[in-house]
């Protein structure tokens, strides 16, 4: 079977725009936000569905997301972050973290409603740069 | 502070059509579903945002949503089970659960799209109830 998008960001085979990375993770900013500096959190392992994921790395999954959410606020000044898990685009399980502004931002979409200035998406990666 | 919505049911102050209960968390329908069928899974405790939930009962609450997606996959037929965390609208945390077909539901919004008809949610409800 073909590699997604994913598993060739992983093995480093197209670029991204990385924030996080260890042993069962990579996070980087998706190239088509709703809101700039939405993020994605895919697992290593290529599973196809939310409901293929092992319970343990489930668990660290989620409590990355709220480890990078938090983050978020702090660096972009968004009010909350959105958290979505959809799955059907790319084959293989990922978390969307999408920031959020209590008022004015209207977003009630999952479809992508931003696009990055030249340079601009290296700035929001530096920024979210997390250990 | 007055009690949320979420807290009422919780207390049984106000009635749900629940479908799973256990000592964390409770789920029940969305009175307002993306699809039919769109349960919700909320802390007892009133948690403003998951960034406030402790690491324990985040994997709890996300392991607990694998188990009532598989189980929402098996008796409604649907082909997967959107996620999605917002808390814009009920400041008490809570995951959206969103039945998906793969063609023909084209849910990209996030607001409410359907409603019950009489007696349609107490049906739903039978079919969706899980120990």
């Amino acid at each position: 079977m073909e590699k997604t998008i994913f598993e060739k960001i992983i093995d480093r085979e197209i670029p991204a725009s990385i924030v996080y990375e260890d042993d069962n993770f990579l996070s980087f900013l998706d190239i088509q936000p709703v809101n700039k500096g939405h993020l994605l959190i895919v697992t290593k392992k290529p599973y196809r569905w939310m409901q293929d994921v092992p319970d343990d790395i489930l668990s660290e999954a989620f409590v990355l997301t709220k480890k990078i959410m938090s983050h978020m606020i702090k660096v972009l000044g968004c009010d909350f972050v959105q958290v979505g898990v959809v799955g059907k685009d790319v084959p293989h399980f990922h978390i969307h973290l999408i920031p959020r502004m209590l008022s004015g931002d209207d977003v009630n979409t999952l479809s992508a409603g931003n696009k990055y200035k030249e340079g601009e998406m290296q700035t929001f990666a530096e920024k979210l740069k997390i250990n």
